[in-house]
């Protein structure tokens, strides 16, 4: 009985990028509309590339945004973005509409459930939190916590050591080859690839290299093969 | 492995009657605010009598109040009453700490779970959904489906009927010691009364009858025994 399941959580578990792209267009235009001088396509277009510069997680988006069309970091603009990119978030974070069923599917199959996230400790369990989903997982794992990133295998070492299981009986679920799949398999992992579109040069990898990898349209069907 | 737990769902899964309370103090709170001509705790007063006159899940309880207290309705408090309260109370509406750990819990347990509740069908289902645990239960049964309440020992048996499996390996979870506890042991399932403070003469019942009820302090206390 000490079969583990590892999640990927971002666009995994929760659909995050087209959450955080919503939010972000209700703030360029709250903004917009309380006195940013600049047109909304183009403000939005700004802000998308200050977040690719900077990284998700670095905290000022807006300050820069306000600083770079102003001259001055502007607070009233800046609370306003922020406050309605969080609002409308957070108003719509929701788990896919079977991750419910597949964590709770897993559960009645035996399976230990962990979570390995790139990302901050505290902004990836606030997800968990959110969602109410935490309670599911004996183990949850971050980047920022191990000091390495997917898809070092470290990180998935680490995670097997902590949930006390071999790799031969875990599985990782992701949404991205790479950073998810290729790399647990290169910690002695399977994988199954979820939520994601392969471009024919990575079907082709996939199908060539014998590893040990299973691709699934969607998180919905994981309990078809589980 | 067709043992099955039963859940109760308001007070017992979640905080139903507080969260209602404080929803309702804040809906009467902006309603004097807003002109309703009458003390605050008189209003509450009010209110609370009519929904013991007229039923928690009568229509018009705002309405009734401005009615009596002004000689007719007034949309604009009905209006405030309903949204303050609606709002309130959903956004405080969260299942018991521990109530999600059990429900884990027993599925990994390999238990089938369902959901006996007096209410309205969609009432019921609106808290299930909203706390996004629906998924857990493979039937939810409400006293407005079956035609009888609990403790009528036909919603039981229905319930029993449904999720195809004997009383005797049954078990009901609730927060009424004769709605849920006696009602459950007379279709001849056993109970657990959990989040329930007894009156010295229902101990003395519950000890006296050999009759086959547990008393737990708290839902978190379930997996201690089950």
């Amino acid at each position: 009985m000490n079969k583990a399941v590892f999640f990927d959580i971002d666009d995994t578990l929760l659909n995050t990028s087209e959450f955080a792209d919503i939010a972000r267009r209700s703030a360029i235009e709250a903004m917009c509309d309380n006195g940013l001088p600049v047109e909304y396509d183009e403000a939005y277009d700004m802000l998308k590339s200050i977040i690719k510069d900077k990284g998700s997680n670095y905290g000022g988006h807006f300050n820069l945004l306000t600083k770079e069309l102003l001259g001055q970091e502007d607070p009233f603009l800046i609370a306003l973005g922020m406050t309605t990119y969080h609002n409308v978030k957070f108003s719509l974070l929701r788990p896919f509409p079977r991750t419910m069923a597949i964590l709770i599917y897993l559960k009645s199959k035996g399976y230990r459930l962990g979570a390995i996230t790139n990302g901050k400790n505290i902004k990836q369990w606030e997800k968990l939190v959110r969602l109410n989903i935490h309670h599911f997982f004996d183990i949850v794992i971050t980047s920022e916590e191990v000091g390495v990133e997917k898809p070092d295998p470290e990180i998935y070492l680490e995670a097997l050591r902590r949930m006390r299981c071999e790799a031969d009986k875990s599985i990782m679920i992701g949404n991205k080859l790479d950073v998810d799949c290729v790399g647990a398999v290169n910690a002695g992992m399977s994988a199954i690839l979820v939520n994601s579109t392969l471009s024919d040069e990575e079907k082709e990898r996939v199908n060539k290299e014998d590893i040990n990898i299973i691709v699934l349209d969607n998180i919905s069907d994981v309990d078809t093969i589980l």
